[in-house]
């Protein structure tokens, strides 16, 4: 029986790891759990699986928790802090990372820090502060598992394989609703045709981001530093099916690959069994009935924020953190509607190009950039509004 | 610096594991080669490798290398006692068994006796004797490392994976030259198109098989000796851009893939310098060039050979034994030109309908119901001609 903490309990990835524990209830006890706003949601998540502390966002759904919680022992706590105590409790042995930006960098953080295993899906920590929480993850001996379904593949084909035997790790992508769509036509393209993915149900920034490409952009970013790599060693392919989600390829011309139904509960529970596997009840993939895998290159006038992500990857030091900032507001602004879908990328590039790059040491330097950074973005947006 | 023994030097196999130590001359050193009747080439292959034994398969020829290689100090020897000899050469770091058919039983056997790293690429063996080969392994603890290409992929997805998570096994098949020829006119397929393969340079006998698809149904039953598993663990999928050579289903609904070009010099490599990789000359595989894979499920009807080799890998003890000798004798008289390509699947099935099955427990039985099978097989095809 094995201790798990959920940061991000109301959202996809939460839910999914819910509904994983409760088929394996046998073998994982949820003992914390932490989330945003949506109260309703959540507090039939804690009736159900009885945690031992939890924590909102605001203080204003605690207090309203607490008093319906009344009686019960269990610990409601709130805000940057809450979620941090929810992350660091003793009584953890896994921690599902999956608070959505860089709001989860400081719980991520409190995770590592604590020594346990973290499965990580949130991306942007790790692209804002990837050789900080590596770091971090020496001195704790916590260990990091990934979530995402490409960075599962890559850890899954990377087991027994020597570093120097690593040629190139390459992330596919499905492409997104727009894969196919032409250039002038992206224009008119509407939020709710962009939350429509073709593979994928997932929350709302990552389905942006993915309609975008930037999300494959910041699992570059990822990639580079949950696997220790050079920015030469890492590539992206379009592959509309999203069965293969990422490959491996070893110096002596073998690649090997990681297919699996488009379900996120593939990762997330091989993350939670890890280094065992268990039982799924999902069907298995017929490859004769899906009968054709592709693979393109992507189309960098189309989706040029892949490029602006090689670019960050390149340069390091801030610029990765001003960019999932600058993408950050300007995603929750196309979210709000405010924003057109082309608006994203020509936003992103100019908050990125008027970046001043510099090193970041410390996690105040990271928040610093990303405070900066985000500025310069609304500025931007006004500027041109 | 490793020595190696090689069995079937003049083939295939043999050809490209010398080119592989020749650009890998500070890793390996041979000391034994054994091959059949090719004398010019092994002629040159003993004075460019300058082993420390050989073997040819008759008296004659290797009288006549002996003369050749006075004053070298060289062992020549002959027949089945010497390719066992070469294969048990005490000073064996690594033997790659890769002569054709049956007659590599015996010397597979020596090699695993004695203890080595064997290089398997024999797969008539696996077929025949796995359960007698896989006892010796246990005693002698050898280790057999695959060379086929479809099992090294398995191979290498299997690494860090437990036996109890393994669902299935799929081997890819690309099909061969007649994969969308009409069923009404293979009766007429030349030996010259037969030999014609899309993806894969190999020896005549292995491309027949392929042709017919009777090679994957002897792989199926290699594959179930090799890696300990359940006949319903076993299935082909035909993948005609022969790219992805093996997937490893998990019972968490992952799939592991090795994926590589179509070079043997890939597996045979990775079976030399396992578990290390090196470097290879081959330009990397461009998935978004060759644009798509392709999965299709087997058309039992144009190829009806697999359905008799799943047959004999779930009836086990004798009947593989005598599919393969049928199978030997009716490609053998196919590529002497003696029969037609049809002629192929239904010689070999009638061969083993008409065997009794029976228990196999030694080196002998096998030996008995492969003459008995070669002796059926070969009266059916007189009764027909």
């Amino acid at each position: 029986m094995k201790n798990i903490a959920i940061l991000g309990s109301t959202g996809s990835i939460g839910r999914n790891t819910l509904e994983i524990i409760d088929n394996l209830s046998q073998m994982f006890r949820v003992v914390g759990l932490a989330a945003g706003r949506n109260l309703e949601l959540f507090l039939k998540q804690v009736e159900k699986f009885k945690p031992k502390i939890v924590s909102l966002d605001r203080e204003e759904e605690a207090k309203e928790l607490e008093q319906k919680l009344k009686n019960t022992g269990i610990r409601v706590t709130y805000g940057q802090e809450g979620a941090e105590e929810v992350a660091g409790f003793e009584e953890n042995e896994i921690v599902v990372s999956a608070i959505t930006g860089i709001k989860g960098l400081r719980p991520t953080l409190a995770a590592v820090k604590s020594g346990k295993k973290v499965a990580l899906a949130n991306k942007e920590s790790m692209v804002a502060a990837g050789p900080l929480i590596q770091s971090e993850v020496c001195k704790s001996e916590a260990q990091i598992i990934p979530v995402d379904s490409e960075h599962s593949g890559v850890f899954q084909c990377l087991a027994k394989e020597k570093e120097e035997n690593i040629k190139k790790v390459i992330l596919t992508a499905s492409g997104g609703p727009f894969l196919h769509t032409p250039l002038e036509e992206l224009e008119e393209k509407t939020l709710e045709e962009a939350l429509a993915h073709p593979r994928w149900k997932m929350g709302k920034k990552v389905t942006i981001d993915s309609a975008t490409l930037m999300n494959k952009g910041l699992e570059l970013i990822e990639a580079r530093w949950l696997f220790d790599l050079e920015p030469s060693q890492l590539g992206i392919l379009i592959h509309p099916q999203s069965i293969v989600h990422s490959l491996v390829e070893l110096r002596d011309g073998s690649l090997l690959a990681q297919l699996s139904p488009t379900d996120m509960k593939i990762p997330i529970q091989y993350a939670l069994t890890y280094p065992e596997r268990e039982n799924t009840r999902l069907p298995s993939l017929g490859l004769s009935q899906i009968k054709s895998l592709e693979f393109l290159d992507v189309e960098e006038e189309k989706f040029p924020l892949v490029k602006l992500a090689f670019r960050a990857l390149e340069e390091g030091e801030s610029t990765p953190v001003a960019l999932n900032a600058a993408n950050e507001v300007v995603v929750a602004a196309f979210l709000a509607g405010e924003i057109k879908f082309t608006d994203i990328s020509v936003l992103v590039r100019e908050a990125v190009e008027n970046h001043q790059k510099r090193e970041v040491e410390s996690l105040e330097d990271i928040f610093d950039v990303d405070r900066e950074a985000r500025g310069q973005t609304r500025k931007i947006m006004k500027q041109r509004a």
